[in-house]
């Protein structure tokens, strides 16, 4: 998908009034201002506006018209649509509103047919309109950024707006800005897959509150990042949304967790603030790829290079000392009393030369290096400022410039810019970018691998008990145990003798989904006479309900316990859950979530995710769990949601863990989609 | 302590060479451009510099000289000092470095002598000076600050200056500043107490790496605390500084877990970096206490406002919805399309009157608001700053301002800041203000109670054996079982027979702190010939190290294992570690710690604090622990390290607590100091 002419329009009309103070007279304003060539106004009236010539309806102009940028009221656009496919428009911005948002979806829908029908792709309704710097277009009422290349794609107008208006005091440029509002048509997904193969694009912004097709938003993104970074941030995080969770552990995964790993699943980078995005955006777009974790520090004062190494290690980046060799290279130029390790203190004595010595000698030996200056009475931000700008160049790797205060601190900061160099504002904002950039060159190296869907298969029940569940899940190659499902005393007595004592029997009524709590299962029978009690007691409990019988399993060892789940979120479907059993996902709350289906390498890094997980590795001399078996059946179970579209919810809990082998000990199945 | 001469001396002496591009040149140059009127200058060619006249020696100033600001040869300050001294200087301001710093401390011990005797106090050396706008001294190399309620102490010079530097623009005051370099006479803890009864100063920031009498600072800082909010950036929050951890988990708890602590006891606020510590400034001395956490977003703009929502969440902040006749209110006079919750929307038909009005309405029933403004085409900034400025003033209750864009903006802003309303960058910095000044009130309504320290007793033993530890344990009232020490096969029986089968028969040796790993441990012995088999067993164990019996207990009825620790941090002496124990602490390092000693209240904090604390509680109808007891034992293991300064370590480990009781099941406790 290009939307060459969304983007690059040959000509663009502005349909709605022109007087002053109305959206068409700004709108105008606005593409005049940017210096588009190719403008037409459009209203009952024919109004034009300065040079710009107006016309009563679009077929009228005398010339090619790509895009329709659209500001009048509702009712009107469905017809101004109308008109401009006949004129062959491709493109329309709609920025009125009073659709769906104000209590009107059928003018939507009908703007919608109309558009289908001659093939015209548009954003909005009741959004802030777009931006391409490079086209000169300012299709928006928004503030017009500096030009780069970064895209800027957002939900909200005012973010977008707000980001906009900082990016040329971030020293941010960006390309193109779209907004979607109500997105009708094109949505955040389109978009994203619009700017893929954009040359002008090197990196993708986007600010979200949700999405509405998460798996296709998925695909898309995992599609994009492979081919250039794509940053969000992602609003809305706490509070609603919490239906989403998984059906076992209801109250400890909200919707945002999904969101978190459906991002990191296709190579997303999560910005956790505007401020972070902007920090996130600066280094993707102007430094090279950041090829490892190994960090240099190089600084002429104490204080900030330690709030910047406290930084680095809190996000994972290494500050390795340095090796003998390059303290000996920095011996040889330093100050007698610069403190050689990392950070690398040049102390108030350094000067721009040995600024640029240390800095290319340390580049040598580490992936990035994070510079800071602290102006002195001694030595100006400008000649430092040179000296690293030109060693990182040669060097080709990041290289961060934190160039705090000083005289001249100005004249460094363009000097800086001018070379494509990126300024944080401390340090430590650096450091949690360069972690981000190794995180993205991390995922490169093995991008999200895509799995075929398995076919889905109709269930023939409209719920399930437990030993049709177990049935299932046998079927699929998901190890359980070999069970009796019997009614009757006798029955009963036989189906122990053929499994042998000890066995356990738990009551089978779809009435009852809690068993435990009603005293329906009886655990470590040993004996007939246990047996019987049993199912005299357990027949008693199911007098008053839908009492199918009872399920006999042999008692099985206790393995480590574990438990997986799957739920249907409503933005991205099938999301599996994995935990350690009873209180370390009740108390605990350590749990954690992965886009199904997982092939059997993901689901073991979604294992190895939670914080228990050495529980499972072995402590204490302890033997490690059969890891190879769980993942296998994590990765089956994963798959089930596909095959039975009509399961709503499912839970293994406990599946046990032993040093060979796993074995499921309960589930439950619920039909319900 | 007020160190009166210090901050407000009547003439001010400096010593060093005024030539062209020396410091002492610079210096003189910065305190005249300050307009400060008594200023001298002394060097052995006495020369002056423009109006201001040079003396040869201080004692040559035919005026009163309160301070001095020495910049001269490391060499060279002790007989400055000495001069000064017989003059009558009371307050010494060193920046001269050269000193400990540079492998000369007997030049320090020598400097700190003379003051000493002339009852000199003086910061430095080899520090960036000090400031008091309102005394109009500059008596620093770094950037003069914007005048305000703020006084900043710093440990780093370049951090103090990139402060001040930034103060300005980001519209906040600093008052005094003070750096103290070696900090070798006057450092954080006296320079903290002096700022206490300073009626110019409101907030105190502070930038540490470290302190060096612990227990001292916290003891200031908790006095201050309760005078005015101090706030701290302390950086070194990672990497070394480990060896502080506690003995039994040492991998857990670094020093920064401990500084933490100490903060949080003393009621002194940790900002996260330097924005945060402008912001918390900002927010304390500019805002109303915030009673409560209850807070209103009003804003025209989704966007911001669902991050800004999103954030009070994480923070702990409460978004309850509008009540019905708040509701009522809005609606009589908000636009028909506003969204009517919490955030509050006015949507861009929203003007300034509305604004107004509904943070007036809001603040009845909020304890504070975050009034988020994104400028559009068709509403000012300054009317509506105008407008929130006058309500919140009238509501006496905190009010962010975000006014993040706009045509106008910085006119609204610079309206804002006249009128003493703080400015954030975003609602999500407002955000974490507000939950820190909540909890800061919160601390004033309890603030840390000081505790007796108990009185010391001399410890007889050199190192202590388990029936040692056990012994002392018990004469604290600390709960420990009861046992017998024996040592042969007969005396063993006895034992055995007195406390009644089932026993645990332990080895004991000074050689062996490790007993399970020996096999050193005999558990549930159940007659006679267990208990004899036991003994022998242990002899042979024994045979090779310094063997002096066995200890034998009754078998303790296992309840929920939780342990308790201390040990000394370098800095802050006794710390406190509690959690629960096996994997919880080893694996999910779920451990907490505290200063000792700690009352009852603070022990049940503690305790309470863990994040497995719902497993003492009661998960799944379990019955409660006995939490009362656990505090008490608590309570009254961290006094130990106060009553036998000669212990360097302790672990009760595990101990079992019961739903009635407590129980020490095995102890260690290291003699080492």
């Amino acid at each position: 998908m290009q939307l060459r002419e969304l983007y690059y329009p040959r000509g663009v009309a502005v349909c709605g009034s022109v007087s002053p103070g109305k959206l068409g007279a700004v709108l105008i304003g606005r593409l005049a201002e940017g210096g588009f060539p190719h403008i037409f106004a459009v209203n009952p009236k024919a109004q034009g506006k300065q040079d710009i010539k107006g016309y009563s309806r679009i077929q009228d102009i005398p010339a090619t018209v790509d895009m329709i940028v659209v500001a009048s009221p509702a009712p009107t656009v469905a017809s101004i649509l109308e008109d401009a496919g006949q004129k062959g428009v491709k493109a329309a911005v709609i920025i009125s509103s009073g659709f769906g948002e104000a209590g009107h979806p059928e003018l939507e829908v009908e703007m919608k047919a109309v558009a289908q029908r001659y093939g015209i792709r548009y954003i909005g309704p009741n959004c802030a309109g777009m931006v391409n710097t490079h086209h000169n277009l300012l299709a928006t009422l928004e503030a017009a950024p500096a030009t780069g290349q970064v895209a800027l794609i957002s939900q909200s107008g005012a973010v977008g707006g707000m980001i906009m208006s900082r990016s040329r005091q971030e020293g941010l440029g960006i390309g193109k800005f779209v907004s979607y509002g109500n997105g009708s048509d094109l949505s955040e997904i389109e978009l994203l897959l619009s700017l893929k193969d954009d040359a002008q694009t090197k990196v993708i912004a986007m600010y979200l509150e949700n999405v509405r097709r998460g798996r296709e938003f998925m695909q898309a993104l995992a599609a994009v990042t492979r081919v250039k970074p794509v940053i969000i941030v992602k609003s809305g995080r706490t509070g609603s949304g919490q239906r989403a969770a998984l059906s076992h552990t209801g109250s400890l995964a909200g919707a945002d967790a999904v969101y978190n790993a459906a991002f990191a699943t296709a190579g997303a980078i999560r910005a956790e603030s505007i401020d972070d995005l902007f920090d996130l955006c600066q280094g993707f777009t102007f430094f090279p790829p950041m090829q490892g974790r190994k960090v240099a520090i190089i600084t002429n004062s104490g204080g900030p290079g330690v709030m910047a190494a406290d930084r680095c290690e809190e996000v994972g980046l290494s500050l390795t000392e340095p090796s003998g060799v390059l303290l000996d290279q920095l011996k040889s130029f330093l100050p007698a009393h610069a403190g050689l390790a990392n950070p690398l203190d040049l102390t108030v004595e350094g000067n721009d030369i040995q600024y640029g010595k240390a800095t290319a000698a340390a580049l040598k030996e580490y992936d990035a290096a994070i510079v800071i200056y602290i102006g002195t009475s001694y030595l100006r931000a400008l000649p430092v400022a040179i000296q690293t700008a030109q060693t990182a160049i040669i060097a080709g790797k990041p290289t961060a410039c934190c160039f705090e205060i000083g005289l001249d601190i100005e004249e460094a900061h363009a000097y800086l810019r001018e070379q494509g160099l990126p300024l944080f504002a401390s340090g430590e904002r650096a450091a949690r970018v360069f972690s981000q950039m190794a995180l993205y060159h991390n995922y490169l190296a093995h991008p999200c691998a895509s799995i075929d869907l398995p076919q889905p298969q109709k269930l023939a029940f409209t719920s399930l008990t437990e030993p049709q569940a177990m049935q299932l899940l046998a079927a699929h190659g998901i190890k359980t145990p070999s069970f009796y499902f019997v009614k009757g005393e006798q029955e009963t007595l036989a189906a122990c003798m053929e499994l042998g004592f000890p066995v356990a029997i738990k009551i089978v009524s779809p009435d009852i989904l809690h068993k435990s709590d009603v005293g329906g299962v009886k655990l470590n029978i040993i004996d007939e006479e246990g047996a019987r009690a049993a199912y005299r007691e357990l027949a008693r409990i199911g007098r008053d309900v839908d009492f199918r019988g009872v399920i006999i399993y042999p008692m099985l060892s206790k393995g480590r316990e574990v438990i997986m789940g799957f739920t249907r979120d409503p933005q991205f479907g099938p999301v599996i859950a994995f935990g350690l059993g009873g209180i370390y996902t009740e108390v605990l709350k350590d749990i954690c979530l992965g886009l199904a289906p997982l092939n059997k390498e993901a689901a073991l890094k979604l294992i190895q995710s939670i914080k228990s997980f050495p529980l499972l590795a072995g402590v204490r001399k302890e033997a490690p769990a059969d890891l190879e078996s769980l993942a296998n059946m994590l990765a089956q179970f994963s798959e089930l949601p596909f095959i039975y579209p009509q399961l709503a919810e499912a839970d293994l809990n406990p599946v046990f863990v032993y040093e060979q082998g796993v074995m499921v000990a309960d589930a439950r199945l619920i039909v319900g989609c």
